[in-house]
């Protein structure tokens, strides 16, 4: 029965050695989309024809890293003849090319499947501030969503794709990960080519990848990653293939009085446990002083970089400003108020706090953090639309502008039943450290795939590989 | 008689082998001091007495790489005790600390002597904007000294001493080096602490260094450079040692359509006699269009980054905009009209012009320009103090904001005598490149040391000399 299997790449390739046809699989994901009956999930769903059509004219040979692979993207990033909202309706225009990186995987096998909800223009960490409405989580329908991928990350809790693509810039490639109990690989800035995508922050902005295991986002990962030389912020790093968890390393984890929880318990029993099996893993864990993090954090919205965002709708503010969601405009109207004296100010401090930061990290290999403080409800958003999503970010929002890595884990259920989850963050280009890590934490739990009742399967722990600058040796004698 | 000796290092390591003291050397400054008699050339210059007395608790091993070794700073780096004035009395400070490069030339054996004028706050490439007048040209008094750095270019161009430090951010270390027959050698971004140093702009400036030669350059330079953890904008490069001049590079010019002369056919003639010296030599001329560089260096005082010089003296022009030179206030108070959106869009408009420059320079190891496109005399600037100063930095304005590295070197004198200048750039760290091609570049001719009636001295090729990575391998048998 194709229903009961989880869509993860493992899984699919089982179901595909067997016999099953990628139509069969697209035939389930359209199944399963109706089951969900989200109206706010997909602001573009593919008409089934289309898909059905494309998975018949895959070649036969399935040795395409994503053959038949069904994936989702978060409706800022563009597909050829399929409308780009970015979450808002005056904004929309229509591609005529794909994004780089959807080239990428749907010429290794991926066959896409729609366009996701976000927080519009990429604002925000909760996953409500559109206006086609809220996916309903995955997980649990009184919290958010999470965002600003939202969509993506609900399309992927509830295993309605193997993948889906999302954005991160201040974590919305992570909060949604924690919210629908999933995994949220953010990958080092300009690894994976940002053309035809709407940006939000254009130095800070990265494509990010919600997957239902370690593995199946690091694969994912690695077919979409590569340099691009159209793309101005693209950077050279080259794809280290997935490594056995590393132990005896020092990982970095918030101190004490930098630990926030907002009164969660649960949380803050969640990374004591995940701490705690580090440690038993045979790492060292090294608390730090979060303060020069937070006050990188402090300037994504409060300061310089919201900037960014207002150069990406200053038309649209100028001659339609309704157009553009209150809660989007209140937030991203602060850059009205900023000189450019302003902006090179806060590049200079942001420079300094770096600085600080990479001193406090000598010796340190990666950090592990709770990927969000506390869970809130769609209510509570109701109630305040910017506090909750503030705090949603107090572990996320000094990733990008610290240029670090980092990848959202899944770890064992809390004990009121909503999903664990850590970040893993390291410095840029150690994607296949951070996913390691993150692989080693997966295993060690018991728990269910995203909001299904699939249980995780058994660890394939990767065989050694070659990194590019070694070789192979042969011992006979 | 110490009179006729120049201050290259080769010089004064000889006179000192021969018996000469570091004290003797002191008196010498100041008695070419005293007769170049230009008081607008130094802002702050040591009382003798203390330097002599500096002399003479050098260590007696002569073994420090610039022991005994006079050198003048510009005015906008800190010097303990002295004021730092960037040619602003309002602004004046006096720091209790050198400047770290400062400190490193003075712990391997550097006198300094004193502080020398500049365009105010480094901003200008004619050195005639300065509340304390303009110092006079070293090689023809009618021309303007060249900014910003002009008094450490004409100190340096006098033979007053061994080498001076001055800043570069547009030019400001090499346009004063093509007027007064001297090398400036522009570092490589951060590999020059700038801890102790007035900002122009932040993300751009370097300390510069004249020299008399290329590889008094390059020694100082050796000195100077070095990571140092408390300036957020050092980085971590290697100082290479001096190299053997190579042949067969490839060394892109501008193309026909790119020269810039106003008209200044001598000037033409100097360049074209440059490249061909260059390829008699084994390297490859490749034209290229240099349209992208010069829609960068437009960036530099007509977009975002005049917001950086801003930053620095905002405060005094709120509250002494009359302390602030006329020149210096007109081009720094674009800024109070740009917007952090401004900054953005011109930081982005960056980084496509800078993959722009860095595909067409693929395949080629450094540029060859014409250091200044024409001279300009004082009185050209009286009628006209921004023309001129913009048409000095044709060749310059480009380079920091794409983070090359730069030397400009004498070539032969033009025919009608004044000095010829070239320009060699490369991609950062590769300053080691540079200055080997403008040693190659400097002793292929017949020219003067700065503004004196020394000729420059036989080359010495440098010895091969082992890199970091590399060991010293004796085969006996």
């Amino acid at each position: 029965m194709l229903s009961n299997i989880p869509f993860t790449l493992s899984s699919l390739r089982a179901a595909y050695a067997a016999g099953t046809t990628p139509a069969e699989i697209v035939e389930e994901v359209y199944a399963r989309i109706a089951a969900v009956n989200d109206p706010a999930l997909f602001l573009h769903l593919r008409a089934k024809e289309d898909v059905l059509a494309e998975a018949q004219a895959l070649t036969p040979d399935a040795t395409d890293p994503l053959w038949g692979t069904p994936f989702a993207i978060k409706d800022n990033i563009d597909a050829a003849g399929m409308p780009t909202t970015a979450a808002c309706p005056a904004y929309a225009y229509t591609p005529t090319e794909d994004a780089h990186v959807v080239a990428r995987l749907r010429a290794a096998g991926g066959l896409l499947i729609g366009k996701t909800n976000l927080d519009q223009f990429a604002t925000g960490l909760v996953g409500v501030r559109s206006p086609y409405g809220a996916p309903r989580n995955a997980v649990d329908p009184d919290i958010v969503p999470g965002g600003s991928s939202g969509g993506s990350g609900v399309a992927v809790g509830h295993g309605l794709v193997s993948f889906s693509l999302g954005t991160d810039t201040a974590g919305s490639g992570r909060v949604p990960a924690a919210l629908n109990n999933i995994v949220g690989l953010k990958p080092t800035l300009g690894s994976l080519s940002a053309r035809g995508v709407v940006p939000a922050c254009r130095t800070l902005d990265t494509i990010s990848i919600f997957a239902l295991t370690v593995d199946d986002a690091y694969d994912a990962f690695s077919v979409a990653a590569g340099y691009d030389a159209a793309d101005a912020y693209s950077r050279r790093f080259p794809v280290r293939p997935a490594q056995p968890t590393p132990s005896a390393l020092r990982i970095g984890v918030p101190d004490a009085a930098s630990l926030r929880f907002f009164g969660d318990a649960a949380q803050e029993a969640m990374f004591a446990d995940a701490c705690a099996r580090l440690e038993a893993n045979g790492a060292q864990i090294v608390p730090m002083d979060f303060q020069p993090l937070y006050d990188v954090a402090d300037m994504l919205y409060n300061g310089a970089w919201v900037a960014e965002r207002h150069t990406v709708i200053a038309d649209l503010l100028k001659t339609q400003p309704d157009a553009v969601h209150p809660v989007t405009r209140k937030v991203i109207g602060l850059a009205e108020t900023l000189s450019a004296d302003d902006a090179f100010n806060g590049i200079y401090r942001l420079r300094e706090l770096s600085r600080v930061a990479e001193i406090a990290m000598e010796g340190i290999d990666a950090l592990c953090v709770p990927t969000i403080p506390t869970f809130y409800s769609v209510a509570d958003l109701e109630a305040d639309p910017i506090g909750p999503n503030s705090n949603l970010g107090t572990y996320t929002n000094f990733v990008n502008l610290l240029d670090m890595c980092g990848i959202a884990v899944p770890t064992a259920p809390r004990a009121d039943g909503r999903p664990g989850s850590v970040t893993f963050l390291a410095r840029a280009g150690e994607d296949a450290l951070t996913a390691a890590l993150a692989r080693g934490m997966e295993h060690g739990v018991q728990r269910m795939l995203g909001g299904t009742s699939t249980p995780l399967p058994a660890p394939q722990e990767p065989a050694p590989q070659l990194a590019a600058d070694e070789i192979a040796v042969v011992v006979c004698g």
